[in-house]
């Protein structure tokens, strides 16, 4: 039985091999991907000195506090003023700032009689003020937006100055995910005696959407071991990049997954890890390098796992960064004997002020999928941590 | 000119009065979504007692520490074996219990030999250990999922569970965005003397379907009053919910818009704000009750506008959580003079004890779309606070 700590080093390697490839796509279509390219701007950005304000540019002449208004210029209406001593054109903000002047005046701070604008007696002005030179922000050829960072809406923006309309970002990783178990039917149907309806292909899929990945639902298999081969050898011949199964990998005797994974020669990196919950959980590799998952069967275990041992895995691979773990004060003492590590199911809430506690009164027994679903986080219990007790700090993570 | 906490209450006010209407989707497709009923269980969950371990039903008797294996079930191949005093079944995960037995020993907890199960001598059991009560879970017809929750991925298994291949949610609002502005070209095109590329069309699209929500992106139109009234009338008689335009809502002489706004007869609802960056924020409604917000032309300040006046809003009404708000230590004195409220751009950062700190070392010019975008959170100092100094704790906002 392997440590948390080991496993999570063991999963890390394998990501740190995927090898992500890359596609050219528009760029409205670029939100929540990976930048697979160094992005430098092919113009200054602004590409010229413009008004930061609406107001009257001038030359600036000591204790001048005068002048006459020649003409106008606004954004995207550029008329090119000779400058004459005295002489003061009246701009809007992000308009090109006319040859030969140099400072803005805020409308706000001059008088207006006829074609003359004076400073009020108030203000006082110096050279350069209230322009926004070319190049400011970043200059032509500069790099703009790094490659493998994660597009968020802010850098649609700045790709879009660099006149980037489409970019080129790393291809999606397509996770096919596998329920098995012969108890198993699907959600329109009515159990019988013996018989639950599959959750598993729905949450873990869901999730693989949340992480901006391609699901791939493969839905329920029996535990029959013939056909779970079929299933999983022509998954594994697909171009499919990892592969999640649900159930079937314990020690019951109708636990084929993991010999199925064995026949077909995919590498065994563990089995069976010192959590709760959780445990029964594999980790291989096939010979073409895709990853293999088993997972528990309980919807609550295989959903925990996979936000333990794939989800960082995953965001940290597209450089996905979201607020992930949070320190809260514990409102309820836990009960926790053993030297496992847990992850008990809390319910996490930030006061006005900003802090954080955390509730753990749901139950934590796997099998409640109903309460578990209403929390929001793991509260993570190391495995030298015993009974710890309400008031004190405890690390959770998001969910 | 409004306060910003009168600001946010108006259109919290407005936002409390949209009724979103609700479509019937596939379960797969839930994700992401808010639910528009109240979700109740179909069935006990679980179904049945069934056990939470691999090992050997029997029932419970004083002091009886050896069993006869009378058969075996495993998930999804139910037997009825009667009971008989000293019988054991053979039992897997999640198996049904079969009648007459009440008590689950795990296999690691028992030697075997032949058909003949014993205890292990360091080993003692109680009546009930190891069952999952049918039930335990939720109980038939009891609600599992409530009105207006948002579906994050676990919330799909429960919805599976309870027998909900298709769910009732609310509708995405349909959220129109316009560049105005003489200036502005695309990003494909090579701007001119005065020309700069259109980036809020892109960075307002993102946000609004990183929220799940619609966009609907109408492009870019010039500062020509006539062309900006059939735009934004066409537009408003279409089935959008919410308009937003950025530009030409100051007091330049082409500010075109907050006049269109009049004269199609939008009722404004505020004008102009006391906060940096962002004043000239413009919000109203239309006769027929859509929200029109009117946005600074500039990149930063329209993204900042939407982060602080229409995400928090779209997010309550969805019920879409997320970690938003947290208390960093400032790692650079801060310089501000005015009495307005700002929002500076700051990138947070969280050490290994789950500790937040925040540096506001990039430019907080306002034109600094690509410093700005290598920001991830606005630090937001009140009215009244002034120059806050290193080593002071601020409220951040998470983009």
């Amino acid at each position: 039985m392997i440590l948390y700590n080991e496993a999570i080093q063991k999963i890390r390697n394998e990501f740190e091999c995927i090898f992500l490839e890359i596609e050219e796509i528009p760029l409205k279509k670029a939100l929540n991907r990976t930048l697979a390219e160094d992005v430098v701007t092919d113009i200054n950005l602004p590409p010229f000195d413009n008004s930061a304000m609406d107001g009257y540019a001038v030359r600036y002449e000591d204790d001048v506090r005068e002048w006459n208004v020649i003409g106008e210029i606004s954004a995207g209406n550029y008329r090119d003023y000779s400058h004459s001593p005295g002489s003061a054109v009246s701009i809007m903000t992000g308009s090109r700032l006319p040859e030969g002047f140099d400072t803005v005046i805020p409308i706000e701070d001059v008088d207006v009689i006829d074609n003359t604008v004076s400073l009020l007696p108030t203000i006082n002005i110096k050279r350069g003020i209230n322009i926004r030179k070319a190049g400011s922000d970043i200059k032509k050829s500069q790099p703009a937006v790094g490659k493998d960072t994660f597009l968020k809406s802010r850098f649609l923006a700045t790709l879009a100055s660099c006149g980037k309309s489409k970019v080129k970002v790393y291809k999606k990783l397509k996770i096919a995910v596998l329920a098995t178990g012969d108890e198993l039917i699907k959600p329109d149907q009515q159990p019988g005696t013996d018989q639950i309806r599959v959750s598993n292909t729905y949450s873990l899929c869901g999730m693989i959407e949340e992480l901006h990945q391609s699901p791939l639902n493969l839905g329920i298999t029996g535990d029959d071991f013939d056909e779970l081969k079929q299933v999983i050898a022509d998954t594994l011949s697909s171009d499919i990049d990892i592969l999640i199964t649900t159930g079937g990998v314990s020690v019951g005797k109708h636990d084929y997954v993991r010999e199925v994974f064995s026949i077909l020669g995919i590498e065994e990196i563990f089995w069976r890890m010192n959590i709760k919950p959780g445990k029964p959980v594999y980790f291989g590799k096939s010979v073409d390098s895709k990853l293999v998952f088993g997972l528990p069967g309980n919807p609550v275990s295989s959903l925990v796992n996979f936000e333990l041992l794939i989800k960082p895995f995953l965001m940290e691979l597209y450089n996905f960064c979201e607020v992930k773990k949070v320190n809260a004060v514990l409102e309820n003492d836990l009960y926790k004997t053993d030297k496992k590590r847990h992850f008990m199911r809390g319910f996490i809430a930030q006061d006005e002020t900003g802090n954080y506690t955390v509730s753990a009164k749901l139950s934590q027994s796997s099998g409640n999928l109903v309460n578990f679903s209403k929390s929001n986080c793991l509260i993570e219990i190391e495995e030298d941590r015993l009974n710890p007790v309400k008031g004190e700090t405890v690390h959770c993570i998001m969910m």
